[in-house]
């Protein structure tokens, strides 16, 4: 039996859809994780190039826009065990330019910059607060990579009771065989596969009724 | 370049090896993840017999072991996103026979038992906290799914800043492929992988020492 | 200067008032918190009393209704410094008399019971998801200790960004000094303080608009 | 029955000690906290003198030392429930004067400064984390104020599993009241109250054992 065909019988793979109100997450698109020579490779450009119209959606249409980054403190006292585990990461640091969101997505005034130490978006900060205050009920999820922060913060959206709704051509990895593993995970378990095109059409469409 | 290649030299992959004191924290290996017409298959039944020796060794060296199962209010009371994503999950309650644990692995009286509702044996439960005041700073990780359950309590693990080894003929999956690739990310992120074999061999090395 | 004025100098105090959707949080008022002999006393029972038209006001006009209870393993595995602290607090178990919510406000099917292990009703616990899925964002609390429980509860809703009002004449303590000493840092800190009969008052307004 | 006497019948108020290793936590000792004219006051200003030599026999004994300031975006992007209860918190961003530890207290490099925009230190922070990979299982605190800051961050050291010791005459508040009666609640209920002078004695002398 073909893995899909396992994981329907056992009724995994239904679409959760969109709820009241979403918010766009835009995770770790930063010049170190577009970088190959850093953490980058792979398709993440091209993931960043189809996250530029989906961002510029949304904040037409008056939506929610929230941002991560990992940020170490510069002397290093908040680093852990993932900072052995993979040891560059120490240097995104509040200054680094290796930990500025990339340029074509640079966050305006008034959107959520979320600092981060570990691969979630939700650990360890006050993400689920802040979506909560704003009555947000649905991230639609993009940024890098799909193995790494976007199936952490995938997980931990699903766990908070969030309705998740990943832009598949907007996550990207550095190697694409556990990019298309992750994507195929989140689709069967945590939330629904979309491209930026569908998703903008399906807003537009709300927005208009 | 393959990915490895990729990965090694943006870092990734250290060994993280073990801490002071270590735990053996058995994910959801009941009855209805070892159940092929429920949510098992695969390589789950290997993984569950993989494990008897190793629980078993625990127990002699008297190290610390915990359970988890996901456990939902008889009324669905607890129930979110996640059940409407995965609709049978919610059968999964306190006296169903499916969110049993095995028979091969029940736990001991003062064995800890996570109830939890979600894929993380950390989100929403206690447990992070018991493991502080038993001293605990290793997380030995068996259990399935590789691609689900295990996953997301690998991030939780190393997120919470344990140490954290997973058994690697000790975790299944209904599905291999998902089972692969999830201990590929695991490896490169998270945390060492080793046999039950390797992992035994260096406990008993370091009580002999 | 009196400590009001020192408050209300520094901008504390400001009324938050009711957001879109309210629930019922019914924090621990079980048999063994009402019971002088074990952890009762003081105005609890007056605190129970003043619940019952409340409760029945939130089911009849369809608001949700949550409540919780300390449940410990019946091993003790899951009794951590807590425990120590407050050694009879490990008699609080599954099946325990002491553990029951009081006949009075007996929970009905489909509502959701948070079982957990520290004061907070969100501590390791699944309640801020549940309350996320079903577009709570105002928590109207009861129930016992005001000093203990309920005080705890509080700063965990604010820090979760729901909207607190406490009934003040539904919240109880052994004794009355830590009662009214928590009752003030509330209302300067976390939430409004309404009576039963003003939220009912509040909340029927609104229904009839 | 004297409070004191209805806690100790019902087993409240153990001492839990000191464990393996222990942290000082010094807790919002911020410019704005210390000033009477934005959030001080009372005996705020006493309580950071009292500090000032158990820090530095913290340092000269190797202990580790962390310190929490509440600071959010220049934007007031992460500003949520408690900024509306408290209007002046939003005045605490990164550069303001107010926001930064007082000099005589001022951190080392190496020193851990966890930014917070809830009252606990532990809320959507990374400290916990930190903590864990320390080996650290002790809290003593210190800070501001103790009806606030203190408090919650009492609570969920409790919650998290840490013994918690709070140095009695180090803590402050901006009215006498409610500092005396948060000392009570968690002198009963989440920790240890020992003077500055006795926790530095208990701790040189197991420094020389």
């Amino acid at each position: 039996m073909a893995d899909e065909d396992i994981y329907r019988k056992q009724t995994f793979g239904q679409k959760t859809g969109f709820g009241r109100r979403p918010m766009l997450l835009v995770v770790d698109f930063v010049n170190g994780f577009t970088d190959p020579e850093v953490f980058g490779g792979g398709n993440i450009a091209e993931a960043v190039a189809a996250t530029v119209p989906l961002l510029a959606f949304f904040r037409e249409h008056e939506l929610p826009v929230a941002f991560t980054r990992i940020v170490y403190a510069d002397d290093g006292a908040d680093c852990g065990i993932w900072c052995e585990k993979v040891p560059r990461l120490r240097e995104l640091t509040e200054a680094s330019p290796e930990s500025q969101v990339v340029a074509a997505l640079a966050p305006l005034p008034g959107e959520l910059i979320v600092r981060k130490t570990q691969a979630s978006a939700f650990f360890g900060t006050p993400l689920a607060g802040v979506l909560l205050a704003k009555g947000i009920d649905t991230i639609v999820l993009v940024g890098c990579t799909t193995s790494g922060c976007v199936r952490a913060t995938a997980i931990d959206a699903m766990s908070a009771n969030f309705r998740l709704v990943v832009a598949s051509d907007c996550v990207g990895d550095r190697a694409l065989g556990p990019h298309e593993a992750n994507l195929f995970d989140i689709g069967q378990k945590y939330g629904d596969l979309l491209t930026a095109h569908a998703i903008m059409e399906t807003l537009a469409t709300r927005a208009a009724a």
